[in-house]
């Protein structure tokens, strides 16, 4: 088969340090090209200011992966879907529920394949988490998301304006894991939101949820941790205690621990591939559901100003 | 054919101003009973403290009208369901979008009638919008709605706490129009919410909203409105200019002006007795998202104490 000719839209971090490696890793894709007004990518791939010029001036593409700030992606993901372009998104998918889901009816429309990609879901321990959940009876889950924002997104304005989520940018992570792994749907029953008084979206939040057969979900989610950094998710059964830590990588349960290779990229456009081979979408809103229900529902808090 | 044994829960303003006529007024159903720990229903009508009570003593019901406030909804909507009542949610449908998702699933899976209604698209205007807009471009929508709180919504605390919403409670009702009369998905742009300083939900909205034609839409709410109100959704089309004016109401198009009588919980009430006979739901989630979605992109400013 032919590889499928895919150019990367906003050449950040995330591109940088995920989508070009998955890509170059891969039979399934050939990088055709590089958006960016500002940053270059790689030598040797043509490069463009946007993704107008891209679609006027060649070169030919099947595809598309969004990796700019969240605000501009709908605008992108038009752009493409018109011209019967597969859309891959990084998380979170948009900057409004409406955008996606009225992206997701254009794309059904034309018939074009629309990724709303969660990366954690691809990690490790996660599809053996579900596997051993899926017989057990949740009595307790407690997320700890903990991380240090100036190691992790220093200088990134945009995740501070409205649409940029702040410390859901990471805690959507925890939550589509979460929606992933618990056989039952979850959804929140409160929500306390800390926001810097210079910022308009929040630092730090406290979200209680329940699944739908009663169990209790406390989620912990800080940008201020300047120590060792945790991303785990417990979860209390009927037949002990399972753990995933860092992110989902590592998995520990009654029976041992796994720490299987990280791969979390390679498994998204994997799972992207197949999706345009078999023409088909996957925009699973669980995760942004929980995040906008916490803005909707959630009480504000206002703390101490957040400076770079 | 058997009246529809409804009882209904919560026995405020909105049960008692059109909810209880409703039913009165329709062979379709019989009220059976009242629940409230505090509002008494009509008199010659069985009335309980709680729907647990109700469930478990009698009389017997086929469906519930659950007009408390929406912070309780779901676990209400469980219990009914459970016991394979229908129900018929008033709005906003819940507190969050995920609880409304999760009691659609349920119902769903035992083949139980849930309604999630939006009386302001039963207003006498909104159909022949509808169908008058359905063959036309619309080229921008300014809506304008500003009420006063304190005659609407007197004393009313629990729509300003977390999940009541705030001005976005008559908002929704717009939004409802909005999203039924326009033949495009609209999504939000950009939002402003002013929160009065000792309060936790928005008095007034500034909302840049469009359809995926590019149609630019404007809505304007405020609940500090003290001379004239103001319900009017104005469409300006290819074909010459529509209103819709108090709430729906009354239509203006080019071609003249209508003034039909208004039966918004009459039309409820039959729609909900056809979704029970014909076993099925109606969840329509689009107005409900889109506060969601101004709640998670909105900038919010404070503006001055509100005191009741």
């Amino acid at each position: 088969m032919e590889p499928i000719r895919i150019a990367v839209v906003g050449v950040g971090k995330i591109a940088r340090d995920q989508h070009l490696p998955a890509i170059a890793g891969t039979q399934a894709f050939s990088l055709a090209a590089t958006v960016s007004p500002h940053d270059p990518g790689p030598k040797g791939v043509p490069h463009l200011a946007s993704l107008e010029e891209l679609l006027e001036k060649g070169p030919a593409i099947d595809a598309v992966a969004l990796c700019t700030p969240p605000q501009v992606r709908y605008g992108l993901a038009v752009q493409a879907l018109k011209r019967g372009i597969h859309v891959f998104l990084e998380k979170p998918p948009g900057a409004t529920l409406s955008e996606v889901v009225a992206l997701r009816e254009r794309a059904d429309k034309v018939g074009v394949t629309l990724f709303a990609s969660w990366h954690s879901r691809f990690a490790a321990g996660v599809a053996p988490a579900r596997a051993w959940l899926a017989e057990r009876k949740i009595e307790k889950v407690s997320i700890v998301w903990r991380e240090d924002v100036r190691v992790w997104h220093p200088g990134q304005a945009w995740i501070w304006e409205p649409g940029g989520l702040g410390v859901f940018d990471p805690g959507i992570n925890a939550l589509s894991i979460l929606t992933h792994i618990l056989p039952r749907p979850v959804f929140l029953k409160a929500a306390t939101l800390s926001l810097p008084e210079n910022r308009a979206a929040p630092i730090a939040a406290d979200l209680s949820m329940c699944d739908t057969g009663g169990a209790k979900i406390h989620m912990d989610l800080d940008w201020r941790q300047t120590g060792p950094q945790s991303w785990d998710i417990v979860v209390e059964t009927d037949a002990g205690t399972l753990k995933l830590s860092q992110g989902g990588a590592v998995l520990s349960t009654p029976s041992g621990t796994e720490h299987n290779e990280d791969l979390e990229y390679p498994g998204l456009y994997s799972r992207f591939a197949n999706l345009i081979r078999g023409g088909r979408s996957d925009v699973d809103m669980d995760p942004f559901r929980l995040v906008a229900d916490a803005f909707l529902r959630g009480r504000r808090e206002t703390v101490a100003a957040f400076n770079d």
